[in-house]
């Protein structure tokens, strides 16, 4: 558990390196899936005052088991996402700029290259908006419900597909483990500033074909990946 | 007094540290309600070189009553403010980028997100454009007057709305203290940043729900506020 | 001299402090109006590397009179304009980015806010295209010449509007000194991002009211002038 | 070889320090023309961590001949290059935002001013949609050929237009030394930058004169070059 705290607190301080956050804006969380234990950034902490020792521990319910401070506030919305799916490790959630401006927006981030589909097996989806009762209700944890609906109505994989934004939220990302959550929320991140100025040239252009999608996606991932150095890796 | 003035000297150097300003386009004060005296930065002066001892302190008529340098051209406005409302401890103003934008349409700052909304209840209002008699009248004092108008019209709360865009100017924000007020500057530029992008993508979309816009503003502020470590915070 | 030239080559270290310049793609120079020398930013030479020494005299004529390189390949353009008047005592030309997009779009940089009147009593220039016989003729000299010819034109003066953009190349900025000229091409740099993105949110829109350009310019420059520590300064 | 080695690396790191790339979205080759042999950055390899010893050698049919990592996935793109032109001694290809941008709009980058013309004879290309058949066949050995039939069909010229966006993909950028392939991605990058804007300002607008092309170009490539301290260089 101490290793973890310390890698779920080194991932949480890569986000202001890649530009993803500003002020506190933005938290990493990692689970143990022995224990079903839950580590994640304290709430409204400074990036830079942060040590391993303020990560905060959770039980699959939510409920504190080690640490002094409050855990984040999305801690609801993470737990209902590995409860989800068994090979999630990982999740970021943040406000950055470009992903934002998606979520904003209620439009999905579009695969329109080799770039997102080296990561992103289609377009990163975009939920719907919240209902009153769902906003009003236990407003965290339905957040995270209202990804998974998304997720089963669409009939996306969450390893196929690691990424979302809540509508006139911002955006989650997730991995096997902290730090590709975060590597997936930087590529995010960049693709929805790709696909923001296409879609400005062009309002209904830029989609990827199908075959080039599945050629990158699946050269890097998946049974038959040839890229980097054993599997996985960047493109490039 | 001089523990005012070290607080507004180092609230003026955050400014360019969050890339709000460009030269010396920017500065903040803070009030001292006990003696009703107001600390600002000196006009033209290098962030790099400001000193507390460069601070001004001015009278509520305007007139210095301690420092050696003329003090922001912008004082008049600040005045305003302060005497508008006693919850304001701490003003800034600067001609950032995004904010400015919307400032030269003439456009609001429309409440399009969560991130707006854990800080401003409400779009952040663009005041109507200043009359002939004004601008060659007081300007200055015009300009803090003009302010006043649009949130008594709009019938906006200075706590809740921390920030405005002066029509063809720029924008101005303010707090409980100078930190407060440069921390709502920082979030009145990057919310305009997305707002813009999201109208260039669609000019009547993104407009927040309000049960969501209520969640988010009151989660963090006001009686039943549950965020953060205490009360306040940010969001994440 | 040597001051001068220690002056030149401080103010071209300048632009890519102030990230107006990729590469080499700018230069400065002065000029001493005692002896009608002007001192330029050799061709080609990198920032880092660039010494006091390395700057290049030439005389009203272009011909080099001090300096072992070739003078920037714009020298002719700069001579037209120290020729034309008198008050310019220093001239930059990069190709800074959104400066640039308003040369490659043929446009005006509008007046659109305080920002831009604290600086330029109107819209920045943009030349007409210059002719094929202009082109292949003495191309530097002649780029001069259509800046001269858009001054002349629309009666602008050269103090009041010290910068352009000439059609399909980049911007020209000046002042009283190299360093006035360095700071009102940052200005003129900043004014054309925030004027792009206020013309693709309204292409009509943006335009500021005289009387408030009026009162930006003049309070800060002229007989009248009351910002600052003395006369001049920057806004804020 | 160990010096090309050497060079390649080197070239490698700059790509980063010109933002050019995400983690390791982009890598440099160069060939030896004595020999054939071509040395190219490993596969998924930290730019941090790259040293000269980690370049890979191949052959001209991509066979590893030494090192000990495998080749960047896009060696068959560069091989296909370096064989179609015997003037491109280095190759770049990266992800860089605006060129992507490009590909994944289907677009040519235009020739809109003199930055572009002063490295580029004309619009930077924009290839085809490559075939089902293609992708699914030698799929980055294709992704050479469909380059190829791009500047073939269009008579371009791999020395005046040294760079091409592959659609859906992204840039790649060639010289004759793998500096001066790294020099023209970022000139490709930048120009591609701000011929965005100004199609978003005016989508038919911005397309620079001929006569002011052949200017630009001629004074700095071919036999009458004028530019720089000796020949080559850049503009100002």
């Amino acid at each position: 558990m101490e290793d973890l705290k310390e890698k779920v607190c080194a991932a949480n301080k890569m986000l202001p390196d890649h530009h993803l956050v500003t002020f506190t804006w933005g938290n990493v969380s990692a689970i143990d899936r022995k224990t079903g234990l839950m580590v994640i950034k304290p709430s409204g902490v400074e990036y830079d005052d942060m040590k391993a020792e303020h990560m905060v521990v959770v039980d699959p319910d939510g409920k504190v088991v080690e640490g002094k401070l409050n855990p984040s506030s999305d801690t609801a919305t993470h737990l209902v996402l590995y409860r989800a799916s068994p090979d999630i490790g990982g999740i970021v959630h943040t406000h950055s700029s470009y992903a934002t401006i998606f979520a904003q927006a209620n439009m999905d981030i579009p695969a329109q290259g080799t770039t997102h589909a080296d990561y992103f097996y289609g377009d990163i989806p975009c939920t719907r908006q919240m209902t009153d009762a769902e906003i009003n209700g236990a407003y965290e944890h339905e957040t995270g419900k209202v990804i998974l609906e998304t997720f089963e109505k669409r009939k996306l994989s969450f390893t196929q597909i690691p990424a979302v934004v809540v509508a006139s939220h911002g955006p989650f990302a997730w991995g096997k483990d902290p730090f590709e959550a975060v590597h997936n929320a930087v590529v995010q991140e960049e693709a929805a500033r790709m696909a923001l100025f296409v879609l400005l040239l062009d309002p209904k252009g830029g989609k990827i074909r199908q075959t080039l999608l599945d050629k990158h996606y699946l050269r890097k991932h998946g049974a038959n990946a040839y890229y980097g150095q054993k599997s996985g890796g960047e493109h490039a």
